[in-house]
């Protein structure tokens, strides 16, 4: 089975960086790295997963799991690792007939020893893999006050790195299931946008649009995450929660929305204007679009991230909107919805195939309205791929 | 306006504790305690958010927001905070005709110094408060790793201490508004099982049903969380994930779900059998229920969350399941699936007026099903009020 993890760039990301062994605790990088979708570690702060990898031998890879969460292990087909440490109390009981082979590998991990808690069994694990020594890379965005600290007391023979940007560079590149889930969800995200544009009316309110928007990713299966949806002045704020504001004749609608498939996230923007948009909306729309088609003509493998920032500031600039300022045109997507590379003047990451990117160029006049181009790429060898159908044009409804 | 943050426990707590002021980081001590939701900080790790609360004077508290998310301290009627602080770039435009009272506030707040970020824009704000001498009660879910320490180091006058288990114990008892949103997110859960059911045939997919139980929640405008539905054996399973499994006659269906309602967390579980239920299916079930009464029976200001621990577990035992085993049968429930008090043997916190909590008793038994009563209810003066309509019964699809 293919896996999320980009399996050969973290062995070169270790030979690079001299780490004998990664190990994820964020809830990203866990699901990333092992398959793995641990509930309680995704929808609260505070529940621990962590998931060890040994660089040169990743057959030997862990996860350590609370005991309570044990069956996603054996129900989730993206989940490659076989080695599972569990910790923590959860009674579960079993029938006395016959029981499926699920069900028996299941209660095969329950009878595994309690570890008692998390970072006690990822030391334990540590040690008995030899790595108590070792170089490891610790992406600490998912530890907790003070496990860092008694990381480094408990291996004093260990070299202990921060692995979270490794984690995300690692991320960057894209595998081929990644990008099956990328485009799905983008797809889902533009045909919600379709759905919600459909019960446009003089007088619906932006919650009632956002309820057909939701309800539309979700009979698609997917969760929804990113909502914004505005209408007139409305439209300019960046985080725009749809409220009970009514939709009038010429009024911009703005979307800049995305939800979750697979884990996967999706964040698009469209935007569309009930009625005859006014010249103005026309003219600085278009520039907007030309600025992100300056940047997907830009984009190849070997072009620095900074370029294509200034290749699209200069074609908005140049198509109509002069004044134009923004602090970065673009961001990468995959389990998070902000992954490397930035589309910033300052990044000098070389854009490399497979990286999948938000390419946009938002612009907010407070007192006028909101207006964004986003779409969602994957980087080839010789250019961009679009992942949804669409690109970004002016709507007019009639 | 009244808000979501219960002051005089915050105060209280603050006398007791010897603290000068409390400090919210994670998402939801951030939300808590101003009514500021900030999105990226709930849909990423990573972005940070703090409020500073002098607890003598609660009127001087502060936002300490990015840029970028400033739009939404203006547009939620939520927040009662007014001093602000913000920190990093995020260019937007202003019209040149007139603009509406809530822009020119919005554009007053972009035009505040930029701190730069916002770990040096918190202490310039301790400092300007002259909390750099204070007790401090600092959120510590919400630090990046080393955030704590650079604290101590550039506030050595300070006595820093944590504070997410004080703000967890804040939290507990649960303000009119609290209670307000708890009750319509339970209902909403409710709802969306009872929508749910009604689709249930021979051959529908868990996937499919989930649809329908997902679209009700976001119709009633509140997001999809927690989605565990499974059918026939596969509801043994804690965390059941919808998958392609058929529906079959004599199955049990399990459902133990909760979406957010205005940033409140819904947890219910409810038990249908499609068709005739098994003897067995109704003794148990009604064991698990007649323990969830019990607990009800018991919880009142003043009892200790032990105590109901022991009464639940023994009415379910003494019902018809003596083997019954649980690490808890319930917890308390708010921004957070789980709040304060939990419901377990050790647990020697003493329930208060104003609790919300859910209580459940879950029973897991491989190879054959699962079965769960959990409903949710607030601890008033003489008892417990339930915060849906119905309170777990088992139901027969016919």
């Amino acid at each position: 089975m293919e896996s999320l993890l980009n399996k050969p760039r973290l062995v070169q990301m270790a030979k690079d960086k001299g780490v004998d062994a990664f190990i994820a605790t964020s809830p990203e990088n866990v699901t990333y790295s092992s398959g793995y979708w641990a509930l309680s570690q995704w929808i609260r702060r505070g529940p621990q997963v962590f998931v060890v990898l040994p660089a040169k031998n990743l057959e030997a890879s862990r996860v350590i799991a609370p005991t309570s969460l044990l069956d996603q292990l054996v129900d989730q087909e993206d989940v490659w690792i076989k080695n599972i440490t569990r910790f923590g109390f959860f009674h579960v009981d079993k029938t006395e007939g016959p029981i499926t082979d699920a069900d028996s590998r299941l209660l095969d991990l329950f009878a595994l020893p309690d570890e008692k808690d998390g970072l006690s069994a990822l030391l334990k694990s540590l040690r008995n893999e030899g790595l108590d020594k070792a170089t490891l890379a610790i992406d600490e965005m998912g530890l907790m006050p003070g496990q860092w600290e008694r990381l480094q007391q408990e291996l004093p023979q260990a070299t202990i790195v921060p692995a979270t940007k490794l984690f995300r560079e690692i991320r960057a590149v894209k595998t081929p299931v990644e990008i099956d889930r990328l485009r799905m969800v983008a797809t889902i995200a533009e045909r919600s946008v379709d759905a919600a544009l459909k019960v446009a009316r003089e007088g619906i309110t932006e919650v009632e649009m956002a309820r057909t928007f939701h309800a539309t990713t979700v009979q698609h299966d997917a969760t929804p995450v990113l909502g914004c949806i505005g209408f007139g002045a409305r439209s300019a704020m960046p985080n725009v929660h749809p409220s009970n504001t009514a939709l009038r004749r010429g009024d911009v609608i703005r979307f800049d929305v995305g939800g979750r498939y697979r884990h996967y996230r999706a964040d698009i923007a469209r935007i569309a204007v009930f009625g005859e948009p006014d010249p103005k909306i026309v003219q600085y729309h278009k520039a907007l679009h030309d600025g992100v088609m300056a940047a997907f003509d830009a984009i190849r493998p070997g072009v620095k991230a900074s370029r294509v920032f200034e290749i699209a500031m200069e074609a908005t600039r140049k198509a109509g909107i002069p004044h134009y300022s923004r602090s970065h045109v673009g961001h990468g997507i995959g389990l998070d919805g902000y992954d490397m590379p930035d589309l910033t003047p300052s990044n000098d990451q070389i854009i490399e195939e497979g990286m999948v990117m938000c390419v946009e160029t938002p612009y907010y006049e407070f007192g006028w309205c909101g207006l964004q181009v986003e779409n969602t790429v994957v980087v080839r060898e010789h250019g961009v791929e679009l992942l949804h159908d669409t690109d970004g044009g002016l709507r007019v409804l009639a």
